[in-house]
C-alpha cells in the first residue's frame, strides 16, 4: 500500500515564476526519461517479481521515483504560479496575455491554455506520455539492464536541465534528483550481477556458429576496429558474399507446402494482379503533366 | 548509402502456412523489442555520433538489424501465404473464411482484414509501432547502456517465440536472429567500457551526500538486504523521518517572489474558487440516489 | 513524499491461475478507466491546486488509487503465475505452449510473449496507456466534474469484470475496488458543491442570447422532448433557417484584410491550382478500368 | 443521415491573418477538449443508445458540435490565409519566409510546413488527435457525467482563448462557441437526473463496509476536513494500521493452487534467476567508474 | 452547418446479433481506412480550400462519409444488441458471460467490457483511432491523390468484410458502402485532372539530372525490368559506384564553419567520450557470464 | 539483405549550424511525409508482394528511401553540431544556454534537451513517429495509389523546406531529395497502369445502382458543377428526400431476431436506465449556479 507524507522528499524553492523553464522541466514529469516512466517501470516489474530481494528493491525505488515525480511536479507548479492566475483572471489586456504565452524563451502556451498552468503528463514538446516508454519484458536479466540504462538516460536529462537553469534553488533540487539516478543505477547493477549467470539473458543458449561473429555491414573509408569487433573477440566478416545466406541455403524465402485450395487461390490472385513488364502504359503522370485537360 | 542484395541474410523456409504464428512473430517486426526498433535506434545514434569507432559499429549493426527485419518479415509473409489468397479471391464460403480469421490459436484477423496478409508495423496485439520505443538521448554513456538492454530484451522475446514454434525451419531462423542479439550485446558492452570513465554517465558529478544513499521506502514483512542496499555499499535509511526533506528544509514547495500583479491575480483565483470547509452542500449524488425526480 | 507498506490495502487471493481473466483485468491496470489513469489525474491536479482542502483531498485519493493499482496489478500477477514459469522454462512441448497462449477464452498471448506474464500498462486489447486519458485542464469547476465522471466510469468497468469472474476471492477484491470508486465519487461531489458558484465553470459568463437555446439539429420520426430541451427550460429551435447564421450575418467565413503581398500570393496560388469546371478530363480511372495497356 | 448547409452556424469574420493565433485555436479543432472530440463522443453514444429521448438529444448535440468544428476550423483557415499563399508561391526571400514561421508569438511552423496552412487534427503543440480522448463506456449514468465534465472543460478552454484574443470578431465567435457548451451542459444535466436512481452508476450496489469510508492517505501539516471527508458523511480513517488489509486478511497476494507442472516450472524459474543476497559482485559501475580500461 | 435527418442513408437490417462480426466491422468505424478518417480528411481539406468547385465537392463527400459512419456504426450497434444487455444485467452465470466474451470466432471482449457494446473509435484490434491516419498537406495536387488512394483502400477493406459476412442484409449494406468508395474515387480523379498541370505536384520543378533516373538498389537473382524502370523512360543506374555521391562530391557529411566556442566544446565532448580502440576492457558480459559472483 | 556504403547518396555540406532549421528538417526524418515512412511503406509492401516486377521495384525504392533517410538525418546532425557540444560541455552560462534553446526562430529545445542534438524520430513539433502513417492494405491496386499519393506529399514538404532555407548547399541537397520523389512517383504510376484492370480496386464489382451517383450533400450558395459531378458522368442527386434510405427501406436500424434471454435483458436494461421525459429534475447546474451551499 502507498502512503503519502505531505512533506516532499526535497524542499522546493523557486526564486520567481518562469513558465518557459517549467515547460522544459516537463521532460522529467511527463517525458520519456522522466519520473512517471521510472516509477511505472519498477513498480510493474516489482509486482511480477518472485525473487524477494529484487522485489523489495524494485518497490523501494519505485516508491522513491513517485516521490521524485512529486518534487519535479512541484517545481513545475511553482514556476507556473504567476501565469496561472493571470490567464484565469484575465485582468491584463489580451495582447499582453498573448505575448506572455508566446514570448521568446517561453514555449509554454500548451501548459497555459490547455492545462491551466498545472503540471501535465506531456514532455516539453507537448507529446502525450505513452506506455511505449516502458520496456519491461518480465525477465530480470533483461529488465535490470533496462533499469540501468534508464537511470543513465535520466541522469543525462537532469544534467542538461541543470545546465540551462540559473535559479540556484531549482538547480539544487535538480541536482538532488540527478544524483538519485546515480544511486539507483548502482543498486540495479548490484542486483544484476547478484544473479548468477545473467548472460546470455534468459535460458536458451545462442547458436555457437553465430554468437561471436561480427558482420562488417557498413564499409568504406573510415572502417574502424576495436575490441567490439576485434579478431581476438569476434570472427570479423567483411566479405559481402559471406554476409548473406549464412545458413548455407540460397537466401530465398519459401513456404514448403500450400494445400491445393490455397495454391489455387494464390495463383488466381497473382494472375489477376500481374504487372505487365512489356506494356508501357499511359499514366496519371502523363495526364497531369500539363497537357490541356480535354477529351 | 544503403544497398540491397536480394539474398536474405538467413534462408527462410516455412513448412506450411500458419497465420496465428505469423501474428506472434509480428512482435519482432513491428513490436517494441523488434528489429525496426533496433535498426532505428542504432541508425539514429550513428548519424549523430562523432567518435569514428562507435559510429562505424552503430552503422554496422543498424544495417544488420535491417537485414533481420527482412528475415522476420519474410517469415511472416510466408506464414500468411495461404490466407492471403483465400481472402482476396474468396472462393470459399463466407462462414469458412470467417472461421479462418478467428479460429482457436489464430488471432490473425487484423493481419488479414486490414493488411491483406502482408507484414505490418504492429505488434501481435495490433498496437501501431511508435517512436516512443526509441530511447536515444544522444550521450554514448547512456545510449550504449540502452543498446545493451535492448539486445537483452530482444533475445528474450526470440527465446519465447522459439519456445512456442514447432516448425523446425522457423525455429532455426529464429535461433539465428536470437543469437545475433547475443553477439550485438557483446559489441555494445565492449564499446561502453572502451570509454574511459563512463560512470556516472555524462559530465556532472552527483551530490556526494546522496550518491550512495539507499532509501528503504517499502517497509514491512519481507524487507531484504543484499549488495544493492548493503551497509557496505550504501547508507541505508529506514527512518521515515529521515526520508523526507532530506535537504534539511521544511519539505514544502514555494515560490519566493511573485510580482504584485501576479499575486493579486492568484489571490483572486484562489478566492473565487475556494472550497467552503464548513458547508455540507447537497450534491449530484443526493439528486441521483433514487429520490423520485420531481419538480 | 510517498511511502510504501508491503501489505496491500486489500488481501489478494486467487483460486488458480487464469491468464485469460488476467488479460481482462488489465483494463483496470493499464486501461483508460483504470487505476493508473485515476492516480495520475488526481495527483497532477493536486500538485497544481492552491485550495488547501481540495489539495489535501486530491492527494488522499491519488494515493489510494496507487494502492488500488497495486491490488489490481497483484491480481493480474497471481492469475499469470502458472503461465509465467511455463513459458520461461519451456518444459512442455512447443505445441502445448502455443495452445496455452491462444486457447479459447484466453486472449493472453501479448501478456505472455511480450511481458512475460507481468502486469503491463496496456488495456485488454494491448493498447498502450496514453496520457490522452488524463483530461485535466487546471480549473476546479471542470476538473472536479471530470473526476466525478471518471469515478462513475471506473465503477462500471469493475461491475462488468465482477459479472464475468467466477473466482469468489477475485470477485471480492474487485468488489472492494468498485466500492471505493463510489466513495470517491461522493467526496468529489461534495468538493464541487463546496465551491460557491461553480456553474458556469470558469469566470466568463455566457452570451445570454445563446445560453438557453436548444437547437433541434436531428430531425425526423422519433423527435423527443424532455426537460433537457423543454420549452420551460430552453428556447427550442427547429426551424432550419434559424439554426444557421444565428449571429444575423451571412454565415460565410471571411478575412477582412489581407495585405497586398498576401493577396497577390493567394491569388497566384488560386489561379495556379484552379480546377476547370468546363473540362471533362481523361483520368486514371479511365486508364485503369480495363482498357488494354498499350503504348 | 447528415446534411450540410453551406452557411455556417455562426458567421466567421477575421480582421487580419494571424497564424500564431490560429495555432492556439487548434486546441478546439484537434485538441483533447475540442469539437471533434465532442462530436465523436456524443455521436458514438447516440448510436448505441436505446432510450429514445437520450438518443435524440445526443444526435442533436453531436450534430451541433460538428457545426462548431466547422466554425472553429473556418476561423483557423481564415487566420492562415496570408501565410498559406506566401509559402506556396514563395515570392519572398527564404529568410523572410523562415522568420514568418518562427517569429515571436508565432509557433505555427507545423501548420505551415506540414499542413500548408489548412486546419489540422492536432492541438496547439502538434500532438495528433487520438481516440484516447473519447471516454465512452456505454452506460448512461457514466456517459452523461462524462459529457457534463467535457462541456465544462471545453468552456474553460474557450474562455482562455477569448482572454488572449484581441480581434473582436474572433472573440465574438469564440464567445458563441463557449456559450453553447454552457447550454449543452445544462441539457446533459437534465438528462442525467431524468434517470431515476443514477447513483451509484450501473446496477451493482457497493459493499456497505467501504462505501462511506474516507482514507486519510496523505498526512502531515495541512490536513483539512470538509464535507468531502467529514465525520457526518464518512468514516474517516487516519490510523495507518487500519488503512491496509482492510478485509482483515494479511495484506499479501497469493494464488491458492498451482498444479504440479506449473509449480515445478515456477520453482525452476525462481531458482534459475535467484539473486544472491550474500554476494557483493563487481559491477558495470565498477568497470565504468574510471579505472583504466585494461585486462 | 451540419444537419441531421433521423433516417439513415441506407437502411440497416441485421439478422441476429454477432459481436464477433461487429468487432471486425470496427475497421471501418474507427480503423485507419474507415469512415471517420475519410470524413475528417475531406472536411479538413474543404475548410482550407480556396477553389470553389473543389471546396464544394469536398464538403459533399465529407458529409456523405459522416452518413456512412452512421451506417457502419449502426450495423455495429445492432450486432452487439444482444451482448449489451447481457453484460449490463448479468442474469447469466459468470462463466457463461465469460465464454460469451471470449468464444472462438468472437474477439469482442474489448467492445463489451470497455465500451459496453457501443461502437468505439478503435479498429478491430482495439487500436485507438489517431489523426496520424489523416495525410493532408494542404496542396490539391497532393491531397486529391491522397483521396484517390484512400478510396481505393477503403474499397478493399469493405470487399474483405463482405467476403467474411454471411448475413445477407449486412452484406448488402456493406456493398452499398463499398460502392460509394468507387464513386468517390471517380470524382476525385476528375477533380485532379481538372487542374491543369498537376504534375509534378506543387510549384517547384525537379532537378533535371535526377528526375528520370532509376537506381537499381536491390540487386541479385530476380532483377526485373518494366516500364517503371525501362531504358525508354528512365536512366537505369545499376553500377554501385554511380549510386553514391551522385552530386560528384565525396559522399561525406560536413559543416563548413563552426565558431571557435562551438568547435572547442565539440572537441571537448569528443575527447571526453572517446572510445579507445586499443583497449580490450572487461565488460558486464564477462561479469555476467557465469563466473561466481564474488569480490 | 541490406548493405551499407559509408558514402552518402548525396554529399551533405552545411554552411553553419542552425538548430532551428534542423528542427524543421525533422519533418522529413521522423514526420508523417518523411523518409522513414516512405522506406517502411515500400519495404513492407515488397515483403508481401508476389509479382516479381513490383517486388523488385518496391525493394529498389525502399532501399533508396533508406539512403535518403541517411541524407536528411545527416543534414540534421550537421545543423546541430554546434549546439550539441555546447549543451554537453556547458562552458557557457546557464542563461546563454537557455536562450540558445529558445531564441526566436529556433524551436529546438526538444532536440537539444531530450535528444542531445541527434536526429530523432519525431516531426518538427516533437510528435513521435507512428506506424499510423503507413497505410498499406496488401492489395497492389490500392497500395500503388497510396505510393503515388505519398510521393506527391513528400515532394510538397521538400518544396516548402527549400522555400525557407537560405543555405545554398542545404537547399541543393533538399532539391535532390525532392526530385527523387518526382522520379519515384513516375515509377509507381507506370507500375499501377501495368496492371490490367486496376479499377475498381480489388475484385468485387460495385453495385451498379450507386457506382455513378453523386449526392449533393452540401447545399447553399456556391454549389458548383464540374466533371466530378456532371450529368454526363454521374446521376446528380440534390433532392434531400432521395438522399436517405436509398435502398428503398425506412432508413432505420434494426436487428431482426434477438433470442428470448437477450430480449429480456435488453428490456430490463432499457427500463432500468429510462429517462423520464415528464420530469423536470433539479440538477447539478442548479446546485452549482450560485445558491449558497447549505443544507
Amino acid at each position: 500500500m502507498f502512503i503519502h507524507n505531505k512533506r516532499l522528499q526535497y524542499t522546493v524553492r523557486v526564486a520567481r515564476p518562469n513558465p518557459g523553464l517549467a515547460n522544459l522541466l516537463l521532460e522529467q514529469f511527463g517525458g520519456p526519461q522522466g519520473e512517471l516512466a521510472a516509477a511505472c517501470r519498477y513498480f510493474a516489474q516489482g509486482l511480477g517479481e518472485d525473487d524477494p530481494g529484487r522485489k523489495d528493491m524494485l518497490m523501494d525505488i519505485a516508491t522513491e521515483e513517485l516521490s521524485h515525480l512529486e518534487v519535479i511536479g512541484s517545481l513545475i507548479a511553482m514556476l507556473n504560479k504567476g501565469a496561472k492566475g493571470q490567464l484565469a483572471e484575465a485582468t491584463q489586456s489580451e495582447a499582453e496575455l498573448y505575448r506572455s504565452l508566446n514570448g521568446p524563451g517561453n514555449d509554454s502556451h500548451v501548459t497555459q491554455l490547455l492545462y491551466g498552468g498545472g503540471p501535465a503528463l506531456i514532455n516539453s514538446a507537448g507529446q502525450l506520455w505513452t506506455a511505449g516508454y516502458i520496456e519491461n519484458v518480465g525477465d530480470p536479466s533483461a529488465d535490470l539492464r533496462t533499469n540501468i540504462a534508464a537511470e543513465a538516460r535520466a541522469k543525462i536529462i537532469y544534467e542538461r536541465l541543470i545546465n540551462v537553469t540559473d535559479d540556484p534553488d531549482v538547480k539544487d533540487a535538480l541536482g538532488f534528483l540527478m544524483t538519485r539516478e546515480v544511486a539507483h543505477q548502482q543498486s540495479f547493477e548490484k542486483a544484476l550481477y547478484s544473479m548468477q549467470a545473467n548472460f546470455p539473458p534468459g535460458k536458451l543458449p545462442g547458436m555457437p556458429a553465430f554468437a561471436n561473429t561480427y558482420f562488417n555491414m557498413s564499409q568504406g573509408e573510415g572502417d574502424m576496429r576495436g575490441s567490439w569487433n576485434s579478431d581476438e573477440n569476434f570472427e570479423y566478416v567483411s566479405d559481402r558474399d559471406k554476409q548473406h545466406s549464412v545458413d548455407g541455403g540460397d537466401g530465398s524465402a519459401s513456404v514448403q507446402q500450400l494445400d491445393q485450395a490455397e495454391l489455387a487461390d494464390l495463383q488466381a490472385l497473382v494472375s489477376r494482379t500481374a504487372s505487365d513488364p512489356l506494356a508501357d502504359p499511359q499514366t496519371g503522370v502523363d495526364l497531369g503533366a500539363g497537357a490541356p485537360p480535354a477529351r
